[in-house]
This record gives structure tokens, C-alpha cells and sequence, in this order.
């Protein structure tokens, strides 16, 4: 790889993207531009602004954009739609961030002429995959720098040092390590690592960001009712929101009733497990609330094809593919699905638990007549059943012929 | 079907297992043999012999046995070694115990000379089919007898009539219509129809049988440790139990801190949606601790082959399949993959949540040495991930570059 | 199901359907109207016209359509961008005939105002179920009249007596049993029954349709090249041809050559076997060309997961579920993958092989830079290879230290 | 990595693996350690021991044996169980040998003392992933020299240089390039690159290696039977053959009659494409033969499983996860299915073409009583279909309806 000439930098006006701004100014001797977004980690963005200026970046190479709008419409719904867990629980809130940002990264290298992307994932994570499988899908030509895996900046003091030299300012509660990592954004937050390293360890409370403790949540339950349309949340108590907003919102829920805590040992894509908690209030109550609505919207058919696809399609958001032909090929399938998944469910909110009560839909596939007790006047005839399940028998049958007649 | 001469009938000693016993009496003219099972449903099955015997059942015919071992050993924990949720979210409580009844009815016909087998599943529902493909895999020449399929008493009204000709003592609390019905074993309680056929209102508190309302669980948690070996629960803090104990205890500690409460719209394997409320406390423990030692004992190749196949060995389950070869083949792979799925987690339970907090294993894969944020002493090159990631990314460029080229 | 008032009867004009024809006039006592299409099964369709007035159906109650355009562009095209075949091998010619069938009589039904549609499929096959699965998918209240389910003509002997009786004309050559049955259609035909119902028999020579026996054909290969555009061929040897045209071609070019003959034993979705012989000339050289194509234009990942779908779409479009929600979303995934799947293949055809030899595409994402023995100008480096591989081992290290671990 | 101090060479005996076995010894200094494996590639096998003697490997270091049996027991068959191609046409002849090697390889080490492996797999292709996860599955701490992703020597000029300055014997036709590189043993020979890498040009004539081009194959059909247990073949024409023995005896007369060639651009794990040449004559046969036998011994349910996963079964192998636990999941599931698959296939082979024309067998699923177009004697009541067909239609007319109710 030739060196860099200008090199569009993944910043978020903290120490580590600090030192990377300076170390590909120097190491490379480049110029830089930053990209700082707003994807809801609850943090004031226009520090980095100043931040960036004071480490020389020219204004113009300055980018700050709030893009939770674009994020929940195009990345966090249309995931949901397929009721995605990573590994049975995890929702993956961090990793559909990722492609995001790369999309970002490249679209302002082409606009500001630079010719590479940097991010601050380290080498031993799924981020670094993620960042780059999109930056390549995105562009071909793109130079992609990580300077995790290059730099020889491997201790906490070699940092601080370098940080020294160069005039960046370093923050008194960052000059220890933190005790644990954590990541952030409108979907949920992460913490892993230091504390949380070894997973025969409970984590302490102080890891908690966002959700309230379940011991601590209301004694009472509050109910809320969220409408979908074509499998996504349009509105809250029947208030037409933002995707965004909506989000937002069910956030400030969950976290006021301890909803959507989990702690997890997971596999990473590059081969090592690794444990992390994480607090995904807003999205856990989506979650349920989406699969109450296709409870009555989707019928069978449709149903348990998308639920035996899941598994792959997580996989590949995790892995970092979603820039790929095959996620867009399962999302066709997905979106496909959704047409009808429209209506209104009802769920309770209450110490930790986000549960559908109710749902209706114009859109019901729920027949009353059908399965009712009582009379259902002629909608059903329970003889068809006989039948059904005579020939569903007959293949079972002809093995236990089989088995008899060898036996 | 020629008309059966001795018929094995799924008997609870209830009203309409009753009526059913003389409605074969006098239809066919066939000898009865009853068979009562206790799979933990949590009722008294001595009365059911003496009802039995009034009803001119002969001692010899009236089999009355504890199948709870059974059925948590070769039923229960085979499934769920799998994780299995049907739909996303249902731990098939009465779906897994119909298979085992079957078996029994079908051993019993052999034993007794029997030519046919009957039980009281109406024609709307999966059980019948449940009930019926185990038996004819079992035995492809056996009769079923589906008498709700078949007689013409359809309203409540004339099966009174039915049993005050036929001197069926009728409880006093079984005249009028029960406001919904109720199926229970040692796994789960099922309520469904009437009072809950309406899936827009929420279901009332008195349907709830078995779980704590969970404003009334207490306000402290519980911790407890569950055991594993190859993937089966053998043990609660620390102390040795046998399958149905396990199962028992944990419904105990699930029911008390109002855990695995469910408000399903579900698919039927007939065609028809239907509304239940599942209560499954100690499952919902028991699924839980699994995932927590799988996600340190299993790698993600098995753990992912697992996920993606979950979903058509419960829709398997589900359906009916129980004893068919492609249920057996998913077993045997999962089976496979339970090998070490040894150790143990702890979880915290507390108001309808039961949550991994920690979970260690000789059979661990977790690697504290690769993971770390902290030195890792040649454990793990950063610089490979370079190469992973680039390798990851050729097939991605290749495309990015047919798009360019073909812009 | 209250008795049909006008039925639409698909019809073919031979001896079988007449007398359906004729039974539904005197046992329904209903109005009837013929459907009978040109799906490229090669006979004359206008005796069936002569045959209909004679009678008695009413000029404007004949319908007599030539859909083979249709047929091969919305329904077999669609399927081969899937490379679809059942259980291996079989290309479903029959199967993906039915549901335009129902299509148009359900149409014409509305067209006509007529309440219920009749076919002339036997009760142990797997049309029955495709006809009326795709009628009542598209009209839920439409009757269908399935005659060799209800009637007691259960012998050759009894439908004769019936014709004569009703004054309906028995050609000569129909007075006896066909030695086996036959369905065809501009994709394959079909043959099946009498003296091929013993699997461990070989079919007799005299089975054999329209494909040349390949012991007598032609000495010399035969070339072709077929242009594909999104998936689908567009043209044969540079000229643009109709999608029925161009299976026309084929089926003369396979025909000729001995291709696409298929002695199978399948599994009906009614449960039990049945043994069929298969000719499908024009089809097999379309799914080795399409394969072909695929094979520069399809990334690994569009590639596999289309492959990894298939046998489930097969089963679909065998098991007549042609127009549910699940084979349109399966359908809506193969679709994107085809975006690209454009270019010229070249086949051998050769002594019943159809074989591609040569393939080339603007879509091409084959890259001989990167692939070839030469210098490969920096395209690849093969370093990567080594973390690339490092990092997919570390899992598999991981377990093998634990294999050791606990020897 | 610290140097080797003793490596296991996978050893041809050719100048390849000659310039490597030197080139270990003086770029590490290790003592070397040959491995010669016998797996039916059709060579010689002495004079490799006769030239690692030459090049200074000690006789007790010098490993030579013939693996055929185990190769195809082991590995090959239990591979055709699951009717394995990937991409939908390759056979896996290079793919399936690698894993075996490895195990010898780590084997040998064990036994010698060694601390690595080498083999000589280029950095772009397949098989140094296989070589490769395989040692590491079997020996976490094994080192693995991959010398071609290593050296420098990246010329042909260059590697003759340096074979002239350690005296290694070059054959007078290695002087130049040649026109494709070859892979072989018992079940394919493959070619490519080079003069094959164009994929629009055809393979010449002289590419062939193993198969008789079908022009010039018999103009008289030859009729076999093969005869199957579990799953295995077992017998040619009723003659009971070791599993190599009935491999090598179908690849006789395979290439007689000019089966099994394929001409395949592929997709490498690695992210390019290849173009391949597989000729895999008794591969072939074998596999057609096995589904012929499946075809009566399979019940739909498993054979439909099996069919599911088998595109993922073989991209595990052609990705080198053979000693993976979800290739062993896989084939735990694969097994258990063939349990019944016994009896034996009669096929046709002429003209490139092996053709199942009969099978039959003890284990039979297929039922002419249930299937036949005479009187069944009761087997079947073809008014079950009705019931059938409703019940699976039910779902499909409320989804009509709902379509009908929004229009």
C-alpha cells in the first residue's frame, strides 16, 4: 500500500481518536479531515469541533453531522423487521452502527478527495471488520487505516506519552484506565473488557449506563401501545413519531423500568469469545413489540421462514456484511414479508420486563370464527382434519412398516 | 376402519375423558383401557381409578403411572438441549408431552391385546395431530379413535345430556361453561379460548394458574447456580437431582418470582391462528442457564449450525413429528454438539426476569488470554486480522469494481 | 359446500375430461365452461372446441388460450433463476404447469361469473393438491370440484359405460388402458404408471416421448450460445428470441441430441412414492447454461445463499404452494441475486449431454489478475492469506487446546 | 513464530516439493521429515524415497504409504452419504484428500518429534487453508510453513536457479512452464491455470487426463449394479469390494465410457474465482448411484433435510473445516439418515452419461399398493385428500381474504 495523502478519520473528539488524528499526521505526514457523528451516544459533539481545529485540522475538513434519522430509519429498522438476535439475545447494537459511519467515511473521501478512512477499532475486535468489509464494499480503491494493528503504541503509558509530545490535551479522569470500554449510540450501549474480562465474575453495578436497576424501577407498571406499518414503529400512544424519536422515546421508557440489560459471552467473528454487557432498553421493548405484531399480521408460511433465515442474517450483520449482496438478498426476502405488518400492539412495561398484552390490526390474520369454542358455523370442518392428518401419517407409517417387516 | 374392539384411551378422570370412555363403550361396543399419566400436571390420579372402575372399567384395564422422570429426561431435556422456541418465543409445553403419551397408549394396546387408541383432542387443535402421528409412527396398523371428530355433541348442552343418561357424575363446577381451558404438565400450563379468544384484550389475572403476578414476587432476588452435563441440567446449587426434580424445583423458583409468563398469537399446524397464555417458570429458568453455559462451552460453529436448524426442529415438535427421522436426524446433530456443554451458571431471579450474571466450566473455550485489553503475550497478532479482513473483502471489491465499471 | 351452479372445467378435450364434463352437467346439474390451453403439450386444441359444443357447452362458455409465452415467462423462467430441481434432479416440469392452470380458471370463473372451478386430477397424486392450493389461494370462497375424489367411476370399465351411456365419443385407441400415463407441456413430459410402477423394472424404450433415444443421436456435437439477461436467456446464438421461442429452441436442440432424460423415484407431498419417467429437453441445457452464467456473475455469497434456498423453493413449487406469501419472498430474494447474472454461455451438446464449455460477461467478476500462475502485479498479496487463515484456525486451536486440556 | 527445529513435509517427490525439503533445510536449519502419500494420484511412489534420500533426509525420515483405503472409507464416503457438490456441480475430488494428509502430517510429527508442518500450497489457493485448519484442529501448538507464501522465489526463472544451486535433479519437461498445473488421486483429477485460466476459451482436448473424450467412448451401453449398505457402497455387479477397490474399479469404467468431466468456474474461500477442469469418473457414477438408491430408502423428511443442508456441509469441506465440531454435527445428522440406505442401483453408462435405470432393495419405502393406478384394496381412501388439501389451504384463503377485505 502507497502511503496516504489524505485520510478521512472516524473522530470522536476523545483522547485515543486524538492521538490517531495526531499519529497519521505525523507517521504518514497526511492531511486529515475528521468526521465526528451524532448517532445518539448522548455526548456534545461540538467539542470535537474545537478539539480538531486545535490539533490543526483546516474547518473545512471538519465534519459533524447528527445522522440518528438515517441511522434508525435505514440501519436499526430494517433490521428489526427481522426480529434480529445475534446468538439467541444479542441485538446487535453496535455492530449495525458500523456500516453507517464507513458509508460516511467514503462518501466524504470522495467529496473532500482523500484517498484513505482510518478508524480507532483495535485489532482484536469485530469493529475493525465491520468499518473495513463496508469501506471495501463501498469503494475498491479505498486505503483503509487501522492504527490499532500498525502503531507500536501498545501501552496505556506509551499513549499518554505520545499524547504529551504532541500537545493533546488529556482529560484528569482519563489518565488511569478506564475499568471497563464502552460504546454507545441511539440503540444501546456496550461495556466490555478490564472488570468484565473474566465471565465467572458478576458485573459490578457501576458497569449499568443507562438502564435504571431493576430493583430501583417503578412499583408500578405503565402501558404503552406502539403502531407499526409495514413492520415499523410509526408511532407511540398513538403519536406519529420520527423513527429517530421513536426510538428515543422507548429508550427513556426502558430505561426508567430496567428493560433490556443483558450480560453475554460471545463469539467474535475473529475467532476469540469475549463478554460484554449491554443495555438495550428501547430496542428490547421494540423487539417484542414487533414480534406481537407479526403475531397477527404474518401468517405461518411467511413467519418461519423469516425466523429460520434469522440466525444468518445476524450473523452476517455481525460479521460485518452488511454491505453484501447476500444481506441485501435476505432483506429483499424480509421486506417482502413486512407488506402487511401493520396495527397497533399493547405492552406492558414493568421491573425489567417488556411483555405484549394485546394487538390489533385491520391487517389480523386471526380468525375468530375459525378457532373459537363455540359454534363457528360451518368456517371449519373438523372431518378436513382426518384427513390432513392421515396423509401428514402416511410416509410414518411406511417406515414403521419397514421397521416392522425387518425387524 | 372397521370398528375397533378394544380401545386404550388417554384418560384424565375428568368430565369429558368420561364422557368419551362411554361414548366408545356404547358406539363401538368396545372394551376400554384407560390410561392416566402423571407428567406434573399437579392433580390427584387415585380418582381417576375409581371413576374409572364405576364407569365398568376392570382393575386389570386401568393403568394409572408416574411418567415425570420420562418425560423431563427423554423429552424435555432433549428439547431443550436445542434452545427450542417455537415462533420466537413458545417453549412447546403441551406439545412435547403429547408424543410420550401417545407411546404409552400405543405399548399399552400392544400389552393388552388393544386393535385402536383414542383420546379427547378436538378437531381444531394440534393435538390431535400429536397425538395421532406418534401413534401410527409407532405402530402404522393402529386404530385412532378422535371421538370429538366424530360424535354429534357438539354444545355443552348435550354433552350434559349425554353424561346424565349415561350416569357420569358431573361436578357441580363443570356444569357451566369454564371461562377458558387449561392444559398442564411439569414443563407448563396452557390457558386458551373463550375469555382469551379475542387477542385485542388482555388476558384477565385469573387466568394465571401457576406464575406469581409479578407486582406480588418479592422485592429481594434470588440467586441460584444450575448445573449442567452435556448439555442437561443435573443439579441446583450444588446438590445432585434427577430430571423431574430439577424441573420441579425451578418451576417452584420460576412460579415464585413470577417467571416465564407468555400472551402468544401463534400459528397452528392446521391453518388458524390462535391466542394462548403460556406459563412455563421453571423452563424459562432452565432455557436461560442453558444459553449461559453454551455461550462458554459451545464454539461458533457449532453454536450457530444449532441456531439456524432450532427453528424447524421446534416447528417439528410443534407439528407432531416427534418420533420421525428427520427429528431424530436434528437430534442426533444436536446431541452432538452437547458434548461438552458442562458446567455451571448463576442467575439472578427477580419479577418475571431470570438472568445469566455468571457462568464458569472446565469445559470452558473462553479465553482470557486472547480476549484482553491488556498485554496478551503473543496470544493473539493484531496483524493478522489484517489479512483476515482483506481476504473477507476481495469478493466485496470484485463487486464494488463491477459496479464502477458498469456505472 | 352447497351445490356449484356454473363450474370452469379445465378441459382438454379427451375422453377423461369429457366425461368429468359430462358427470358435472348430470350430477350437479350446473352450468359448465370449458377452459383448455396451449401450454405447448403439442396437440391441436380445436377438436376440444368441436368436442365442448357437442356437449353442450355454449359457444361463449369455451375458452381456448395459447399462455406458452406466459407460462415460460412467469413461471418456468422465474424457477430456473433459481437452479431449482426436487429431491436432486427432478426440474418439476408438471409442477409449475398447475398454478397458471388455476390462475385462468379462477379468472375466467370471475370473467363468467362462475362459483366453482373442476380439474381432472386423481386423488394420489400431487396435482389434486397444486390446482386447488393455488385456487383457493387466489378466490378463498371458490368451489373446487375434484370428480375422481367423489364419484364411483372407480373403474376403466365403469367410464366407459358412462360415455356410452352419455353419447360421449371413446376413440378407438382409448377403449383399452394406456400402458402407463402422460402429461406434457413446453417444458417437459411426463410419463408415469402401469408398466412403470416397478422401480427395479427399467422403463421400456416405448415411454420415450420426444427425446431421441442417445444411442441414435446425432454423431457429432452440436454448439450453441445462449444469451442471459438478468437471469433469464434472451437468445440463441445471437438471436433474440421470446422466452417461449427459446424454449422452442431448446427443446428441439435436447431432443435431437438425447438430453434430459430422467428415470426418478420421488416423494409425492401426499406421503407416499412414486416412480416417473422424465424428459426435459430444452430445460437442461437452460439450467447448465444458467449455472454457467452464474458461474462469473454471482459472487460466492449471492451464490451459496440462493443454493442454500433452493431445495425449500423446490419443495414449495412441488408441493403447490406456488402462490403463498413464502415462495414470493423466496422469490423476491432470487430475484435481486439475478441483477447481474447476464452474458453469453457456450454449450456442447453431445450423446445426451448438455455441457458448458465457455462462458463470458460485462458482468464478469472473475478476475484473471487475480487468479493467474503469472505475476499478478501486486493485485493480491499472499500474506494475507496467512492471517486470513490464522484467524479462521483460532477457534478451531481453541478447541483442540481444550480437547487436550481435558484428555 | 519461533523457527522450527523439525518439520513434516508433505512430499510429492517432484521438483516442487524438492526445491522445499532444501529450502527448509537451509533457510530454517530444521531437520525434515518426508511424508509420500499413496492416494491414488497414479505415481510411483519409490522414487520419492530415493530422492529425499538424495537430498539428505534420513531413511527412519522418509514416510511412504499407501492411504487409499482409509482415504475413501474415511473420508470420500462418508462425503457421498450427503450427495456432495458445491457450487451445484463439483464433486470436492482436491478438497476432501487435504484433511487426510494434515492428519498424517501431525501424526508423523507426534511420532518424530516434530514442531511443524509445510506444505506446498500457493498463498491463492484453497488448499493452504485446508492443509492448514486442519493441523491446527488436530495440534493447536503445531507450527505450519507455508514456503510459498515465504520465499522470495516467485519466478520460475528463480526457483530453477535454485534448484541448479542445491543439485536438485531437474526433469528435462519441468525446464519450462507447464501449459496447467494437475491435482490427482482415486477420486479426480483436476486442471488449472494457465492455459485453462481464460474462462470464455474452451479447454483443450489435451487438459484430459483420466476420462476417454466421449466421442471416442464405446458405442455400446454398459449396464452395472452397484450395491449399497448404510449409506456405503459395498458390491460391483454382486462382487463385495473394499471401499478403494470399488472407487478405483468405477473410475475404470467411468473412464471408459467417458464420464465425469466438468468444466467449473468456482469460487475460492479465499475471494477470487477459478476456472477448474474436474475429471471425476467413479465420483460420478457413485453419486448418481447413491441418490438412485435413496430414492426408495429415503423417506421424504430425511431425504429433504439432508438435501437442506447439504450446500453447507459442502462449503465446509471445500473451505477446509473437515476437522470442524459443525462438519461433525453435520455428518452425526447425515449417518443417522442412512441407516436404511441399502440395496442396490442398476445403472446405464454410455456416452458421458451414468444413468439410474432400476433400484430395489430389503429396505424399500416404495409402495406400489399405495401408489398403483389399479385397485389399491383400501390402502388409500383418496377422499383423505380432500381434508388434506383444506387444512394446508386454510392458511392460504385467510390470506386471500385479508387481501380481498383491504382492496
Amino acid at each position: 500500500m502507497t502511503a496516504p495523502k489524505k485520510v478521512v478519520l472516524a473522530y470522536s473528539g476523545g483522547l485515543d481518536t486524538s492521538i490517531i488524528l495526531k499519529w497519521l499526521q505525523t507517521e504518514y505526514g497526511c492531511e486529515v479531515v475528521t468526521f465526528t457523528a451524532d448517532l445518539g451516544q448522548g455526548e456534545e459533539l461540538e467539542p470535537a469541533r474545537e478539539k480538531a481545529l486545535m490539533l490543526g485540522i483546516r474547518p473545512e475538513n471538519i465534519y459533524i453531522e447528527d445522522v440518528r434519522e438515517e441511522f434508525v430509519r435505514d440501519f436499526v429498522f430494517p433490521m428489526f423487521r427481522a426480529n434480529t438476535v445475534y446468538e439467541g439475545q444479542y441485538l446487535l447494537g453496535t455492530s449495525i452502527a458500523r456500516p453507517l459511519i464507513s458509508k460516511r467515511l467514503v462518501e466524504i473521501a470522495h467529496e473532500t478527495g482523500a484517498d484513505a478512512v482510518a478508524h480507532g477499532a483495535t485489532g482484536k475486535g469485530n469493529d475493525q471488520v465491520r468499518f473495513e468489509l463496508a469501506a471495501y464494499a463501498l469503494d475498491p480503491d479505498i486505503k483503509v487505516i487501522a492504527p490499532w494493528r500498525e502503531w507500536d503504541l501498545s501501552s496505556r503509558t506509551k499513549l499518554l506519552e505520545f499524547a504529551e509530545q504532541n500537545q493533546i490535551p488529556i482529560a484528569k479522569n482519563k489518565r488511569g484506565e478506564a475499568p471497563f470500554s464502552v460504546d454507545a449510540n441511539l440503540l444501546h450501549t456496550s461495556s466490555e473488557g478490564r472488570v468484565l474480562e473474566d465471565p465467572a465474575e458478576e458485573a459490578p453495578d457501576y458497569v449499568m449506563q443507562r438502564v435504571t436497576p431493576v430493583e430501583q424501577a417503578p412499583d408500578a407498571p405503565e402501558f404503552i401501545e406502539i403502531g407499526f406499518e409495514q413492520g415499523d414503529a410509526v408511532s407511540i400512544d398513538g403519536e406519529r413519531l420520527s423513527p429517530a424519536t421513536i426510538l428515543t422515546r422507548l429508550n427513556e421508557l426502558g430505561g426508567k423500568h430496567g428493560i433490556g440489560v443483558l450480560d453475554l459471552v460471545e463469539n467474535r467473528f475473529v475467532g476469540m469469545k469475549s463478554r460484554g454487557v449491554y443495555e438495550t432498553p428501547g430496542g428490547t421493548i421494540l423487539l417484542e413489540a414487533h414480534r406481537g405484531i407479526e403475531q397477527i399480521t404474518l401468517d405461518s408460511g411467511s413467519g418461519h421462514l423469516k425466523d429460520s433465515l434469522m440466525p444468518r442474517y445476524a450473523e452476517l450483520i455481525y460479521n460485518g456484511f452488511w454491505f453484501s449482496p447476500e444481506r441485501e438478498m435476505l432483506q429483499a426476502l424480509i421486506d417482502k414479508s413486512q407488506e402487511h405488518v401493520t396495527g397497533t400492539v399493547r405492552l406492558k412495561l414493568y421491573k425489567g420486563v417488556a411483555r405484549t398484552v394485546a394487538r390489533w390490526s385491520d391487517h389480523s390474520l386471526y380468525s375468530e370464527a375459525h378457532v373459537t369454542f363455540e359454534d363457528d358455523a360451518g368456517a371449519y370442518d373438523q372431518k378436513d382434519a382426518a384427513g390432513f392428518i392421515r396423509l401428514n401419517a402416511l410416509r410414518l407409517k411406511l417406515l414403521a412398516t419397514r421397521a416392522r417387516r425387518l425387524k
